[in-house]
């Protein structure tokens, strides 16, 4: 949330697109949430991250390689967060891991 | 906006993740945005796409591969959309094409 497209270098690097359809009710999720980007971000590999939530959560973070994704997947602070994902705030979710391959953007001047 | 989370088919297949930072205002945007997903979505090789509007606008669609997501860049009614974008709807914005390798997901059962 923190508005800003995230400053990633040239291809080729991977992004993990989380999409999640939330259940009603907070149930520490913003908190947790909070918590889990800042971990994130001192991951190594992390190269950064852009979200968005409405009637979906959409997560995107880029990573610089496939080991890097893994071991954040199984960090044991990520586990138990993934863990009440399913428990308390998420009617479904579903997570692409994908090589991004190219990429071109915009500013204006 | 339609809030699911898309029904893709087994990897590999294609994601074209745009992350944009709106100028303030309308111009145009909703009613061009809403065609052209209505139009991506008669396109050949899509798979779906899902989306979210805050501070930034995320959407991600999902294709069969290069060449479907190259037809679609280059349609003309599509093109004229990327030009009123560049010309008065973003401040900036960010395409990347990225090949999906994995997917994993979670339903409440």
């Amino acid at each position: 949330m923190s508005d800003i497209i995230a400053p990633t270098p040239k291809p080729p690097y991977y992004a993990v697109i989380f999409t999640g359809l939330r259940v009603s009710g907070d149930r520490g999720y913003q908190a947790m949430s909070k918590k889990m980007a800042l971990l994130a971000a001192q991951q190594p590999g992390y190269l950064g991250h852009e979200a968005e939530r409405g009637g979906l959560n959409i997560t995107v973070s880029y990573w610089s390689d496939l080991e890097s994704i893994r071991r954040w997947k199984e960090d044991v602070r990520h586990l138990q967060a993934q863990y009440a994902g399913r428990e308390k705030w998420y009617q479904e979710y579903r997570v692409r891991i994908a090589k991004v391959e190219r990429e071109y953007g915009f500013e204006r001047g």
